[in-house]
């Protein structure tokens, strides 16, 4: 029986079964050979370290002696689900393990080690998968944060964009610490790590739906060492959270709410940068709801804002910080802006999806 | 301007927008305020537990006191992509709690926390995602291992089947345990605690692609109170591994190479329901290659093998515990099974995907 449809490799004398090699087929999620061959192939070289090495259907460690005796942990997930796979500045892979180091850094823990969860949709070339692998990896030795245990399933084709990668993390708190959304006080400073709207914008811009062509990169980054330097210099800190879904707005609100305050902000101290902004006017997208991916809300007393400036400026991540507002005791539970025209305007959470979704 | 497809709601004038309330959307996953409500809505209700209700980006936590002075952790991820969602004896909700409990719980861990990260398809009524979410907390109950940190996302209708679930976990291994799967060694016995294949066939017979209903259910249950009594009658054992993906032969090939030994297994020990078995026949499918979500395979010295399997028939997960095999020094990294009628058969892994995805 010939089929015209299956590839004719060189110098073959008839046609023979596609290439289960090239790209990734259901066998490769059974669990048996084939997903044996696949994590030895692809993930086992890009992730290797001494816990994953263990090869069982868990990771065993150790934490830190300081760890051991003082603090307790943090842990966190994130799902990622962008499409397109790849953009300026990044791609799925790199977007997985900065999420969840990001997540798990902002309750002032130091990650120590993440797990990750690929769904992989059967026709992905093997070679795409390589490549998001290698950037995991990449990132995940730039923030000093090791995979040490992972799952891989594969669904039949149409059912995932290419791949979803789940990533978990844990991290530890130093005793003593305490970070969180609900602890924002009237008389706070409102400081952003950075210009935002660039993730989002590059995203939209890697699937062609802008129109043109925005010309800017993600902002995908680890932040643990960023906000390691921020404590350090600034033990007071109340707040962190990254302004990711939803955006800056967004998350101000989920803050306000949650520590029962107003934050105010100031339009023009808002860093932004110029083809996000213009890229934003041009299709009718306000770029506080759009998302970021290497950006931090830092709320701290007052009398820490400098030192807390001046460590994250010597970064390169932060090297764009800005004090955007403060925190008010009333309108509870509400985001207030202050705008460029002297007016006042209420920043509410986004209450559907604004852009087409980019994560 | 009208639309025929919308729903019309009763008593309305006109047709109306679909309702959001009843499916989901993908402003469900803005992370906006229509996040906010499905998580206030389905999830925090089911989920209930003081670590989750801090509601920031990670949950923390302190270790108990003895595991912070004595031990390591463990930690698992699992991706579950389960078609139909629901099927005899279980749903991908007590799927994704027991396949990461159980996971952990190979370590000799007690398993402490979960996160679960949703990607759900538009279109999934809510209602159902409501029992998947309540059956999740009946298993995290079950269990004893509450659920601290999750994340949603909503991906575009047929780009998911109804919901993928990752869940990821971290437990605690008590100093001293040593448990992996390349710790056998000759002379060790083979023990599984029930009945292989359950799961598998029950899936399929919910697909209604056996051709008859199998009257099989699903054996999906979370074994950390199982391994703990094992551990505890038997603190010599050396391996525990769930046959998952890949089934009882499969799983057993992995430990006969990791552990560098021959592993081999008496087929009239092994039990198999008739319905499972009856299904296979017709089928062609071998039940040794079949996944299992509630078993657990028990390597461990030959003076510990009634202590554990009198552990293990204590409890309803362990009833049909038994004895099935030996290890052996050669032919090294090799499953035989000598066959019901003298012969030996050699139990290679599964190469690619003997039957339809299942997990």
């Amino acid at each position: 029986m010939t089929d015209s449809t299956l590839p004719i490799l060189e110098g073959a004398a008839c046609p023979v079964p596609m290439r289960h090699d090239d790209q990734i087929v259901m066998g490769h999620g059974s669990g048996g050979r084939m997903t044996q061959e696949l994590i030895e192939r692809v993930f086992a070289p890009a992730f290797a370290n001494p816990i994953l090495a263990q090869s069982n259907d868990f990771a065993a460690f150790l934490l830190p002696l300081e760890a051991q005796l003082h603090g307790s942990l943090a842990i966190s997930t994130d799902s990622h689900i962008v499409s397109p796979l790849f953009f300026a500045g990044g791609d799925i892979g790199r977007l997985a393990v900065c999420g969840t180091v990001n997540d798990v850094s902002m309750s002032g823990a130091q990650p120590l080690y993440l797990t990750a969860g690929f769904i992989i949709e059967e026709g992905l070339p093997v070679e795409m998968l390589e490549r998001i692998v290698t950037s995991m990896q990449a990132a995940a030795l730039e923030a000093g944060v090791p995979i040490v245990a992972g799952d891989t399933k594969v669904v039949e084709r149409g059912k995932a964009d290419g791949v979803f990668i789940n990533t978990a993390g844990i991290g530890w708190i130093p005793a003593g610490r305490q970070i969180g959304g609900a602890l924002a006080r009237p008389g706070d400073a409102v400081l952003i790590s950075g210009a935002i709207g660039d993730h989002g914008i590059a995203v939209l811009s890697a699937r062609g739906e802008l129109g043109f062509d925005a010309a800017v990169t993600s902002d995908v980054a680890p932040l643990n060492a960023l906000i390691g330097a921020v404590l350090q210099a600034a033990p007071g800190v109340r707040v962190l959270r990254d302004p990711t879904r939803g955006g800056l707005a967004t998350t101000l609100n989920e803050i306000a709410q949650q520590s029962n305050v107003c934050i105010e902000i100031t339009e023009a101290t808002i860093p932004i940068h110029t083809p996000v902004q213009a890229a934003c006017d041009m299709l009718g997208f306000d770029p506080l709801y759009v998302a970021n991916e290497g950006k931090v809300i830092v709320i701290l007393p007052p009398d820490q804002v400098d030192a807390a400036l001046a460590a994250m400026h010597r970064l390169p991540y932060g090297a764009e910080a800005a004090a955007i507002g403060v925190v008010k005791p009333s309108p509870a539970r509400r985001v207030l802006m202050k705008t460029f025209i002297g007016g006042t305007r209420v920043l509410d959470v986004l209450a559907g999806e604004m852009l087409p979704r980019i994560c």
